[in-house]
């Protein structure tokens, strides 16, 4: 059976986020897993092009029935009715999640990971939610590059 | 971008709707879009396992976190934690609806499918909620054969 | 523990859709049950006023964030992010749901009732939904008048 | 109309956070608010016991559709069948919300309620989720007493 990784991340990201979220779509394909998003812009765009364009399958969950919203590396565009509330399937959806950088959505994500005994992976040094949580009183783990993450992923899975 | 045909049914089907549930998978596969369904036996994996032999991309909707509930023939299994409240999704997620036989649940997701302005096809003959609501006071379309179905399906949609 | 009734309809109901839920807030009141409904206008909120004019406790869920769209009978506005979503609320909240005409939002309401595994009583003769579930294949009872459909709620609920 | 105060935290809380809740409750049923918690024992029993004694109303919002999981201090119980889905529902709900203790639950409760654009107060001293928000990266306020969040958080409704 195929096995889900969700990429975490804003709309609004900088640079090195994007960058490291199209490395880390990158390294999924290699995985051989799927990767879940939330289907928009910024790192869930970036996720979405790097799987995408090095062979994987990409999966996007839009907070609206709105498919226009949709990023344009997504082989699966899932529509919601539920706003925000589609983050908790973003988080149900996963085997393991990644965050990159990342804002309220994020911690969100992340929290219902938790609740719901998924392993969650946050990328350092992306800033955000991803580095706040770092160091935090949660069962979080931390990598240092997108390949690291990756290969955390294949073992928390595993 | 991809559209999406999600295929509305119960675990509990007779070989009439099993065998009407396959073909439409295969006529989905055939037409290009991507099968949804709620991801478990009966009509789920029928339409799921068509779809998937004619070469298709398969995804399915789970209720509950556990993914050995899921059939086998399914490229993307998505875990939620929400119980029949996943049937929401399963209709946010089409484009189009198509009902083979099916009861509360089908029910359930034929009326979100409603809400949301999703044209609804029902399979006629496959009996259940599909052929009560064939003559219903709801906008409900119907086909006599899953061929049909896809037909109506892929016109509906442009 | 209070028990809860929920009244389904649409917002927009005709004079005699309204009379009929008025009259059964009034009934939900008498009884000592906690009327529980959708928020808005049209036959949740004239059952808001029935009940909360009877002396009742009223609760509205809310399609959306913006407590201005409820009605001006309620004791307790619970807003979701989830539109139509919500209806699947409004069905596990209560102990038994009644249908007072109504459209797809009521089908969907009722369906999820099923799915729950709650009593569903329509209104007869309040035309839509209820009328057409009246005699339909789902396990669903029928009342003649508002009085009679909350003395069949209290008996189903024990 | 109304206004609501949900209170976060965990089944399982030591004796301090208990206190805290209680008193919390005691001070939401002075202000006139509604109280609004996750129904079940620990922080939400001891915030319904609260506000409920000192003559306030009561809400609890229950992850299953099983009643007998409510505390005996709810004057509205709203079963869901969303597990930890229903912490969405919470956070909504609410027009500020206040965290005592707690731990991934209330962290996905603060973080919708963020989502969401609501006020989020976390008591100070109680441990937990709500210690380690003090000082985040969010925009999350603070009250030193059960009184002095009450009464923050009327200020911040208005």
């Amino acid at each position: 059976m195929s096995f889900n990784i969700s990429v975490l991340g804003s709309e609004k990201a900088d640079e090195k986020a994007v960058k490291a979220a199209e490395e880390l779509g990158r390294e999924i394909a290699h995985a051989g897993a799927v990767l879940v998003c939330g289907g928009r812009g910024g790192v869930m765009r970036a996720a979405a092009k790097g799987c995408k364009e090095a062979g994987g399958l990409t999966v996007g969950i839009l907070p609206s029935l709105d498919k226009s919203q949709a990023n344009e590396f997504l082989d699966v565009v899932l529509p919601t009715s539920m706003g925000y509330g589609r983050n908790i399937f973003v988080a149900s959806a996963a085997d393991v999640v990644v965050a990159v950088d990342g804002n309220y959505g994020t911690l969100s994500e992340v929290a219902f990971a938790l609740n719901y005994g998924k392993p969650v992976i946050v990328l350092e040094g992306t800033g955000g939610t991803a580095d706040f949580l770092k160091d935090s009183i949660y069962d979080i783990h931390s990598a240092k590059t997108p390949k690291e993450a990756v290969e955390l992923a294949i073992k928390l899975i595993r």
